[in-house]
């Protein structure tokens, strides 16, 4: 098979940024700038490196983002006293609390938290609601909005496609099914959520036009539980032991990609597919999030 | 195959209203009658019958109720002003807008303008966003959460099954889907949702362990769609026209009820299945809604 079914995520979400840049200037012209808040608690490393990466692609599409670093061992009223002061703050759109939160926290309470209508993550549980319910006022969660819009971009054929989604977490598998079974344009799809209780995943994996892998488990998806031709999205990111890597260790998807990537008909790399999406479509969420505001 | 495979549902239901009764009694002994409001708009023939089964069913039990009715061309403020006031009754414990509301109405703003704690259908958005995260404190709408005691209540296997749920409504197949595929007790399913657009109904159904038809189409799953000893749950009510029933029709399920009877390992009847699940589970919620005010 040739090898020109990769799917660029790197270039796709620069598309998006360049439309997310012109709606700025669109509210910049009404005298709006479009506010994020990132609030983080203790000093979790991929954390700091994730909220660093948000804050420079505001910084660099013209939002304005201010951070909020508490200690880890910060209480649950602290945090809701800052979340509901950022919820009355003018300036501020968009409110995104890092995950994880450490466990003493109860993640659900800030989560809900936080204002619907500045809740740019989707994790709120009237946003999460809107989006089964198919009322498309809400949010949707930035990782399975950045597949979607990877899936449209590329001209993939949602509508009628069976769809496997692997993993049911909160954050990519539940939405991302939600999304996809939709009647709507771009869905319409049929889906099956395959987790870690399901017998004959592969089955299922073997019929799908298209495979969202968000599991957690590295490079599960192999060669030979894809059909020839399928779309295989990996969400994963999953650090695996690698004695010739800088630190012993390094990042790998949940797909096996260079197998998978001789039987697929297009397939995301892993990095440069789904994470550059993920970002694309938090700053997205947020001018949204303003011109709600200012509407 | 024996006739011995019918799923009782006027029998589980009736041991949940005595369930019921027996948590009315403890909130009564602390002073406490669980209160009911229905909000009827019209005169829908077939939202009279209902309503009148639910307030007989509130009046045997002990469950206080009050029915608030409208013309059909009450407006959406009037409506909105009706529900605030209840929302901040006391006596109210649960508010019920009888579905469908009028076409000038927003059923949307209707259904989330209820409190969510009063909300014993489970319509407003945070409530069936919880459901999706796997938050159990929110209310689960009636007809899945009938369908779910009877598929516990008559041990059938959930956890690992391979569902198949048909029909995509906001009542019944997505707030299906969501409650079988938690990582939970009774649940951990493999679901499958299927629906208008779906192609291969007749495969995904095939290799189903359990069936829940909720497509509005009238026996619409056939025996050779069937895996012999699959349980096949139908949630359907359709009206059909029949020149030897009384009115020149009658109600029939998405079932076709005796050919599939002879191949499925466990079936409901109906009516006599889903349908009084679907009032035990409202009683239900409306005490438990009661509970949890007094707790």
């Amino acid at each position: 098979m040739e090898m020109d079914n990769l799917i660029d995520g790197r270039a796709i979400a620069e598309q998006i940024h360049s439309e997310t840049v012109q709606r700025i200037s669109a509210l910049k012209a009404r005298g709006i700038q479009p506010g994020l808040a990132f609030v983080r608690v203790g000093e979790d490393p991929a954390s700091r490196v994730y909220v660093g990466m948000k804050e420079k692609m505001c910084a660099r599409l013209g939002i304005h983002s201010v951070t909020h670093v508490f200690p880890e061992k910060a209480s649950q009223q602290e945090l809701l006293q800052r979340i509901d002061q950022l919820n009355h703050e003018a300036r501020i759109h968009g409110i995104l609390v890092q995950s994880p939160v450490p466990s003493h926290i109860d993640s659900t309470a800030i989560y809900s938290a936080v204002l619907p209508g500045k809740d740019v993550d989707g994790f709120h549980p009237a946003n999460v609601g809107k989006l089964l319910l198919g009322d498309r006022s809400g949010f949707i969660p930035c990782t399975p909005a950045g597949v979607h819009e990877l899936l449209i971009r590329t001209q993939v054929q949602i509508e009628g496609a069976e769809v496997v989604v692997l993993g049911r977490g909160n954050i990519v598998g539940k939405p991302m099914t939600a999304l996809l079974l939709q009647k709507d344009r771009h869905a319409n799809a049929t889906v099956t959520l395959c987790h870690s209780r399901s017998r004959r995943i592969s089955a299922h994996c073997l019929r799908a036009d298209i495979i969202v892998a968000a599991i957690g488990v590295a490079r599960f998806v192999k060669s030979d539980m894809v059909k020839p031709g399928a779309v295989v999205i990996d969400v994963g990111v999953n650090r695996i032991e690698d004695a010739s890597a800088k630190g012993g260790s390094r990042l790998v998807g949940d797909v096996d990609f260079e197998n998978v990537r001789q039987v697929a008909g297009k397939i995301t790399p892993n990095p440069g597919g789904v994470g550059p999406m993920t970002i694309a479509m938090l700053m997205a969420n947020t001018v949204r999030a303003a011109e709600l505001a200012a509407s």
